[in-house]
């Protein structure tokens, strides 16, 4: 490996010296002249090792004082708080995802974005973008009527073996004609939950879950029973316990056990286990959204709620769209005793998936390159991820706390009590900074002072110092009190547009955010 | 131009022989031998022109006797008659598609089919095969980051442009930003009815209509009030005044202007007026499929409904599944006063369309590759069309009756009375003969005596063949008098498969049959 260049290599010196106590915290360190002096390097080397460690948190410039140690606010972010989960959840609460939602669409068009931290999924560059090329062109030439022929039923056969094979390393065992191909675990959901469930129906979610989970609900005229859902475990199998046993009217659960959107959690295998047999027991069909697996870090593949079925009673759903190929958006289901009714949907939705793009994905799948590309993209955002955490804790003020979840693509931040991230986001829009604020994460308020922040992208110097303004705006809000949203408009901000009566317009917000599984 | 061959030189100088009275009806025709010798020719040719006379009906080939000259049955199929449209429609008749087609589902299953009769589209030899996979290679080379990049929000900016600036040859004049990008007609169509309707709800439909049709309406929650259609004219405005005035209750309006499926009839611009005026009044959303007007001859390409729509009542849905691309299952939208909702509801089902192809498609329609490639498919598709018709006029018995349309893919077929087509298709399906039974395209049992063919195919004697089988099966079950579906069942048949409760299995039917938009 080649060395790190010479100003990284005076930071570690001075980091390695604050942190053993060589220099305490407070004192002041060489300045910048002596530094050039005592190591014989150049100014512009000297001043970015300062720099890089006062990026770090490790030295405070003071004006005209010179630079003083000093330590990162890391340590002051703490983990978030486990949810409480022994009260019954009240569904007269959920219905629909707030009309507030069409606020923000038309605030998030009025401005150009230049720093996008709304999404949850990697940048292009970290996707193989030039094998899926040619992975493409070679699917063109290889089969001449692959354009002008109607899609194969059910799915490219080769694809759905080619699935089936890897499902295994998740625990799962299945025939590639229990696979039904989608365009992405959106749609999957969807029919998953056409399938299972009739307008009117309650249905579980995670709180806080993914918004695009809510919209389906919403446009599928269903209602969200929110269950409170711990940053490190999961869903709460104690809290839908009670909610089942409290209203004995959910008709299905939909779970996300891997890398969960926002927090990030991992359910552990016992917990995966007495869901499904809770859900088997109370016959409500469980679906499972899979599409983060991949993603996550450690030895062993994680193992999915499927694996637990021997009923057919959990609907599995996944998707390349995160982890491989987010410009073709595939996905597939397998649909356990539901396969046949979720194919006649399928049908009469959107007919069968047309054939290229599962002929390139399958041949890439089927090498080794797609495990060589995930052992990188994992490598990467674990890195983005660090950073991005140590710019919060560095930026953002105390009392912020934060899910530090061990894999994955996004970070879930806990503002200070007082703080409205609805206030954030308005400040942060007009300075071209766009993220996800906590309200739209469930249909409650209860998460009005939390944001997801995307970890995709390469760590930049754009990036440092859109956290450092959010950072700002996140304390300028915290100082201000915590007021309803909006009731604190910034002197540019235009006029709030009225939300729509419909839910029309939420489509176009979504857009900007540009959050999709 | 080359020369015909011989033989058919030799049968046009017969044919017209015959069609002058030279040789009257009746008549013996001279010998094979007597042709060799007195044009010079050999045994094959003279055979050869001779069957060609006897395959178009100019002769007729009695045992031991020679041929003798006859006239072709055509002038014996007579047109469709008009719907009676006088009368209301009951709405209790109409909910959902009828369970029978579950058991065709299982049926069509097991048997090989040789002889496929059954789709709406062209063979994929008619399609432009190379240039499509030229232009996508293209694509994939000039976009980096096309396969691994969000798909833009409501569709590729240059293919819904190039769609706007298509759209004016149909009198529609539109912005690109009024296109939402689908997955296909169908999944238009679906959309669309999920936006102005709810679960529950009445929608007006031709009768027949295609079953893709009413599985959506099935699918949603929704009633199907079936509207008698002429096979010449389209929907027959007067019936829809009369039912709009019974029920009071139609929340939606769907037909196929151009090339109706399955009955090819195209409505005269009047009645389209007329169309768009009364559901305006009414302020019924009139919903447009409009997949087909590509395909339809004449001088001035058709003008879509939405050409007269002044108030954004009218909802156009399109796709290039059947004109240029099956295997890219490319459609789109423009929802008029629907679009946010549209948009929204688009967004929470499959997410934005990947670009890809698009950008494929993008490029071929802008060029004139794409107006040569639709005159070529319009002049086989009349060979096909007017060929399949011959045949049909030919082997099938007296008392048949066809729509005989201008332009298009599929022949509507009016058996005699007595004949079940589901008998035929049973029959049929023990020879590897698959076609669309008359009864999937109404939840009635009006149209058990029609049957759709395809005429999609190169012409070949495997085709005539399958005419001829088919003619022979029409006439054996005409013979055995009207019977109850599946009363007479063949020998070989496996006993029927009892039709599920649920909805799911049809989908397999469906692929089977291979209809799609």
């Amino acid at each position: 490996m080649d060395n790190p260049p010479l100003y990284r290599q005076l930071a570690d010196h001075y980091r390695a010296a604050i942190t053993a106590g060589t220099i305490a915290q407070g004192q002041r360190v060489p300045s910048v002249r002596a530094i050039m002096r005592q190591h014989g390097v150049s100014l512009s080397t000297a001043l970015q090792a300062c720099r890089q460690l006062e990026q770090e948190g490790w030295l405070e410039a003071r004006p005209r004082s010179g630079y003083f140690a000093s330590s990162p606010r890391r340590s002051t972010v703490l983990r978030l708080p486990e949810p409480d989960t022994g009260s019954t959840p009240d569904p007269a609460q959920y219905v629909g995802i707030h009309a507030r939602v069409s606020d923000y669409i038309a605030r998030g068009r009025a401005y150009p974005i230049k720093t996008n931290f709304s999404g949850a999924r990697a940048a292009p560059s970290l996707y193989p973008a030039e094998e899926l090329r040619k992975a493409g062109v070679r699917a063109l030439r290889r089969d001449a009527h692959v354009l002008v022929r109607a899609a194969p039923a059910g799915g490219n056969r080769h694809f759905r073996a080619v699935l089936a094979k890897r499902a295994l390393e998740n625990g799962l065992v299945i025939s590639p004609e229990e696979i039904t191909v989608t365009h992405g675990c959106i749609e999957a959901l969807n029919l998953a939950l056409r399938a299972v469930t009739q307008p009117g129906d309650t249905v579980a979610v995670e709180s806080p879950t993914f918004y695009g989970l809510l919209q389906i609900l919403e446009s599928l005229g269903l209602r969200a029973l929110e269950i409170p859902t711990s940053a490190t475990t999961g869903l709460s199998i104690e809290a839908l316990e009670l909610a089942v046993r409290a209203y004995g009217n959910i008709k299905a659960v939909v779970v996300v056990p891997h890398l969960q959107n926002p927090t990030g959690s991992i359910m552990p295998d016992a917990h995966k286990q007495r869901l499904v047999r809770l859900c088997e027991q109370q016959a409500i069909p469980l679906i499972e959204d899979d599409t983060y697996s991949a993603l996550a870090d450690g030895e062993n593949p994680s193992t999915s709620l499927k694996a637990w079925d021997r009923s057919g009673n959990v609907i599995h759903c996944a998707s390349l769209h995160k982890t491989l190929a987010p410009g073709m958006r595939m996905g597939w289901m397998v649909a356990g005793r539901w396969q046949a009714r979720v194919a006649m949907l399928k049908y009469a939705q959107t007919r069968d998936n047309p054939d290229w793009p599962q002929a390139t994905l399958a041949e890439f799948l089927e090498s080794s390159a797609y495990d060589r590309h995930l052992r990188r993209l994992r490598v990467a955002l674990r890195r983005q991820r660090e950073r991005m955490a140590e710019a919060i804790a560095t930026h953002f003020p105390l009392g912020t706390r934060m899910s530090i979840p061990d894999s994955g693509v996004t970070l879930w931040v806990a503002l200070p009590e007082q703080a409205s991230s609805s206030e954030v986001f308005d400040a942060a829009l007009l300075r071209g900074i766009l993220f996800a604020p906590g309200s739209v994460f469930s249909n409650s308020d209860r998460f009005e002072h939390c944001m997801r922040i995307n970890c995709g992208e390469p760590w930049s110097e754009q990036l440092d110092d859109a956290v450092r303004t959010l950072g700002e705006l996140v304390r300028d809000a915290g100082n201000a009190g915590r007021r309803k949203p909006g009731a604190l408009r910034p002197a540019l901000m235009p006029a709030p547009v009225p939300a729509p009566a419909t839910l029309g317009a939420t489509a176009t917000w979504f857009d900007a955010i540009g959050d999709d599984c």
